[in-house]
């Protein structure tokens, strides 16, 4: 009998908690994670994905559940998917596999998300040190549209993207990863160049058993025990893509991934409605639960052919994407700067992070002279389609970092106007965002220039 | 009699010098550099600009005017224009200068450009560890299309914008600038985090009477020597704009920038035809002579009103910039990504800098495999219309920086394929990229994993 | 509980038949057809259709279920469904309707469709007089993209849409309706000017008992009978929308339809994965089953504020349409033009349906030198993302009509090329389409400058 | 020496009249006007040309001008121009004639523009039943946009470009153009399918000495009288591309045109600043005097390779068109629809060019809703980037035709609002368009259902 449409092959049912599906998640990378499925290239399939966190943060209207999340169990995945070709040869070390994304969604009957900040002893976001507090909002989708009750005046069209998919390390990979990111957090502080303003929050997550989760794995487990203490984090995108967080990669996008292990091993997750560059919330995007149909094909021997190893080994590469023809297309766009010196007017050296963490500062003090509060905006300018650009970062000693923000995005014209000059914030908007209150003893930054 | 179009307030003689110039030009920010024009309100007028070298930089087939290029003479910029309201009344410190860009285009007679790379030991760019040698590569205009003899098989529209847009910064927020500055220059290297892969070129370019050029300030005098010590190089982009190099900044683009002394001042130049995010190549634009139609407005007390100074002063403030609904649409792009991870292998800590470094390396390692040297690429993803984006900037350690190409810009198809692979440059673009020897000896930095 | 996602109001099952499914269907406007469900204004539902022909044509690789497809049951809608506010006030004549586009796809399992021509004598299409016979493509969907085995070397995202959103007419409406095109259909010939190349094309379909279905209303009864012969075909668009088929409509979308009867009665159909301006083919989209996401709201007195009756009546309107943001990007266009010269050399005068088939025949013949048959151009731009346009309708005598088609969409350039030139179809594109004889009599139009 | 820029080819003094400049203008297709330049393939050109009335319409606030405007000596072209390969060999007929449209806009120091309706007895336009006077509103230009006095509210970047581009004809086509044309014009309101509502404009322009310019052919010589009796006006497009008034053919587009005589004998006219699908108020665009800057390339035999003709002979054939990646963006577009029904109830049968009537007379009474009176709203989408579609042309009797307009064009929000009920026109935009009084005697259209 034909069939028409994508093969369902990880469901997800959305009731149940992540251990309770019937194809066991992971929150880790390690090449002895078992399959839980296998596709031939050219086949379209379909995976089902829980939101990041499971369903521990919850659609309530609080922001207790973020404050005391816990950040060992991110991010729960779909997979791995083993991929052969059409023969039933399996995807070889060295090969490119190409990932087609067909067609992506949230979960019929959960079309919702959140975005939020993490409290800033719990992981924090990229201006923690200014909003250290746990906040949260949650968005309601009618299609492609989202808004939210906890940032009124805000509507936009969603370009849904999974912010994660990586094939599986092999170990080598796996070691070169452990190795260069415990240097990090061993000798960080003290021996190497860190953007010091972002120094206070987590340099690196190590692999640890706490939280850990690994599919087909039994849990306590001398095997388990064993991967557990190898397997990378989730959280930093990483030679075999993972985390990349690029918020273009919807519908008719593809990805060209990396083999390191025999069948691949694809993984997929941490669904996002609507992202903006950076995610500068940290858990910053619209996270949902959501679901992927994807089609594979496989390059033979296309890590050599097209990948640019860069660095000491040849499995030092990165993915190459593909941006398909669908997005939002805006017309205009209101553009803050940032430049490489900080809050405290000192001068950093062609540093953007630093610049962009000046642009995306510039614009929540600008928003809120339309009555957004600041916590509202840093939501905001997480997880819409704003657009991060590095203009400049030749100019010594300034980088110049952009933040494009779609101005259709808003109830009302933001724009300068010689002749309407807002007097304070005007309209204000309410609700706020979800909030608690920070505990801990890290000190604020202040801008000493603002009287708010 | 009735005038239908702008005024021509800075006219420039593309074969004289820049100090022939019947208006004088400046390559300095300083209050007391006299103004040249005076323009009101609500008028359309012209300002014609010599490319930022003032000529030195010539259409000649060789890079030895690169290599032995003078940097302390750089950007010659119009101007300074007093702007006034409809009464007469001009700018002042508080107000926000809106400069809408009505149209803009190479000088007729002379449509043509270059992009190149200085010397390391001269000026050096993005990637000058990689590629210490002096470039150029010539392009010539077609309407809205650049092409070059010395890129084969590349041809774009350009979004034609100024490098340079500023006012004049006030004596106190020049001496912020000095300070700030020449503290990185002095102590840097010791004390602040810097991005070391770039520490080798020059940290800050501090006021210097080498080079200087004032305006209508005649030189030698002793007042020209006094401001010739204070004035501000022109090269990074500040709190009054300058060299910001938003490449989006073209027709119907709207500048906002704020006003530090009574006129506003406003300079412009360093006419880019195309430019790629980033600039990379440091003289990375398709750097031509060109001219502007602007029309200014005034919003009177607007610094306040809309922009958000962050820093210890009221003046530690960023323009805001407006982009227009017109642009070259691209449907397709090709996007590689950098992590914070550098070539020899080493772990940053969100470093966004290091992550685009690295993204820009791998498109420069991929096109290779497409017949372009990869001179060419550092110098083609320099100009052309490509995306540099910051993905991903919380997921601690790797900032993720994507480089997004637009493929319709090639005469072949640049994409992955299954069937099609490319071994080896096979199609060799030649001739190659204008080029000097490197005879200085800081080390080259290489990439273990590159064969080439 | 909290819910979240559309309620499904009208669902299918795609392996019954149109007379089988849950809620009865209907293919005839008429205010009594009896609503099957109700909303509320504000609440996201779900619709779910059947394809225009309710299965009639197949899957199946053969053209002779479009040969002998019985033209009196098209369009099996969804609905009437009834909308009330949410203080349950039904929507009222005078009333407008706005109706929100939330999401739409084909029905999940069902990921395919096809493209048709009728015979000439049983329906035909725009270019009946070139191509008389009945023939068929099918298309299959990864995500966004179609693609069709008749059709090779082809593959476009499809900008999916509803080809019939409407709401119930009132009698005093149909009535005018059934009298204007009974008057065509009985004088026409003689007395109207019409475009002489269409007709020999039906030129209306009046009510009739053959084929009728009429929803809730038992077949048979007297109450059918006499609402049979009132009731209007669903084929022509109309004051109430119904058949507009206008391709942009997707995503994102709105349309404010006029409300004539109490609860506005609004039914949904003929779903298109793609369709190109005019949809020449008649049965000429890519024809699916599929699903609507819609939310409803109510303009209160509406009609009067913003619909504009043209005519003898206030019930004289067109609905308007809002298009939304999202859509396929497509940077470049090869753009055929058609003037109102006939292919018998005769001039016409400024008539634009002659224009735009002459530039379809331009296309049509240009796609020929590159391998596909007239047949597969033919249903490809009947299908395709083309925009068909109204470029001159003042230039006595000739309008000027043009066909842009998005070049994309071609897996070769079929662009002009000084240095390329086809020499005859060089790449035959097989297999072609499926395809009948054609049996009738009626003479064939020839082109007559044509070799093929 | 080396130059940088285009050759002009063709100089236009804006201040002299038609007959003073340089070199002959002219203003009727004929394969005798002798070309006036001659270029290269390759070549980058410039061509300068008065507005199509040279000078006639006058930037006073008048629109006398209009209303006694002189239709026989439209439209005033540059050229004819002779193209020739590098090796000097001129086109030959059967080649194509590739021209890149590098730049193009107004002429310096005439940056102003005009929109007007003639009267009902000396041309009319597309609605001219209903709008039988002359009116006129002046537009003036900042860089790429366009605002006018006489239509407050409304501001749009142009999409510029010529209304005319075309290659003589031979004497042969000519013949075939003034036998259809006379044929028309002789007996087509007897035996022809016209659009009715359309009959009472002129049917066609037939050859004649009144007003014709021939170039380089002095008038009241024998050859002059012979050939202007033979030579085609230049109002309708036709098989030598024309008055084509394809709005997007803008910066960075491509003309193919074909050749009929040696050296192909380009000409070039009618700029227009910006224009509405259609062009519907005849003197439609904004109508400017302008530049443009070309490049060709040489096909040779490539009509018979690229263009079909279809009709009695291979010269029956059109041009093709290739639109570039550079235009306005607009994300939002409101969208009116018209069916094949005309104002007073009659039902035509698949008529475009009625629908298309409807259409746009829905959309003016709609925009009347919002301040504009009727005659602003008729000019406005005559000249303004909204587009003409034909939606629909299979569903009998009913084509669909729409109309669609950037929202972002006007300076209030035009879309329909549940709370935001305009009643009447609450806006009014004053001033108004410069209007004459209509002293014909020819009915009126009236609107039956329109009270105003």
């Amino acid at each position: 009998m034909a069939f028409y449409g994508p093969r369902l092959v990880v469901p997800i049912d959305v009731k149940k908690k992540p251990w309770e599906q019937k194809l066991p998640l992971h929150n880790r990378w390690h090449p002895d994670i078992p399959p839980v499925a296998e596709v031939a290239a050219g086949e379209v399939f379909r995976v089902e994905m829980v939101d990041f966190s499971g369903g521990g943060i919850t659609k309530e209207y609080t922001a207790e559940d973020i404050k005391h999340s816990n950040p060992s169990i991110v991010h729960y995945l779909s997979g791995p998917i083993r991929i052969s070709d059409t023969d039933g040869i399996p995807a070889q070390p060295g090969d490119l596999l190409v990932v087609d994304i067909c067609n992506l969604g949230p979960l019929p009957g959960d079309e919702w998300g959140f975005t939020a900040t993490f409290d800033r002893e719990n992981g924090g976001g990229f201006l923690t040190d200014h909003f250290p507090s746990a906040t949260k909002a949650i968005w309601y989708f009618e299609g492609i549209y989202a808004y939210s009750p906890h940032i009124p005046g805000v509507r936009f069209p969603g370009l849904t993207h999974p912010g994660i998919v990586g094939t599986a390390p092999s170990m080598e990979l796996l070691k070169i990863w452990n190795e260069r990111e415990r240097e990090l957090e061993e000798n960080g502080l003290k021996t190497m160049k860190l953007c010091e303003v972002l120094h206070q929050r987590p340099l690196a997550n190590l692999p640890s058993t706490k939280g850990c989760v690994l599919g087909g794995i039994k849990e306590g487990t001398p095997e388990w025990e064993k991967i557990a203490m190898e397997a990378a984090r989730t959280i930093p995108g990483r030679e075999n893509g993972g985390n990349c967080d690029i918020k273009n990669l919807s519908r008719g996008s593809k990805v060209y991934l990396p083999v390191f292990v025999e069948g691949a091993n694809l993984s997929t997750g941490d669904m996002h409605f609507s992202q903006g560059d950076g995610e500068i919330a940290f858990c910053g995007a619209i996270e949902m639960s959501g679901f992927l149909e994807l089609k594979c094909e496989i390059i033979r021997g296309g890590m050599k052919e097209y990948l640019t190893p860069m660095g000491p080994t040849p499995l030092h590469v990165n993915p190459i994407f593909e941006i398909g023809p669908v997005e939002p297309r805006f017309s205009e766009w209101l553009v803050f700067e940032g430049i490489s010196v900080d809050e405290s007017g000192k001068q950093h050296y062609l540093d953007a992070t630093v610049a962009y963490k000046r642009a995306v500062l510039n614009a929540i003090d600008y928003l809120y002279k339309f009555g957004y509060s600041k916590e509202q905006s840093y939501l905001l300018l997480s997880c819409c389609p704003c657009e991060g650009r590095i203009s400049g970062i030749v100019d010594s000693p300034n980088a110049v970092a952009t933040l494009a923000i779609p101005t259709a995005i808003f109830d009302q014209d933001i724009r300068p106007k010689a002749n309407k000059v807002p007097v304070g914030p005007r309209i204000v908007r309410k609700p706020d965002v979800l909030k608690c209150t920070y505990d801990g003893n890290l000190p604020t930054t202040r801008n000493p220039s603002s009287a708010t």
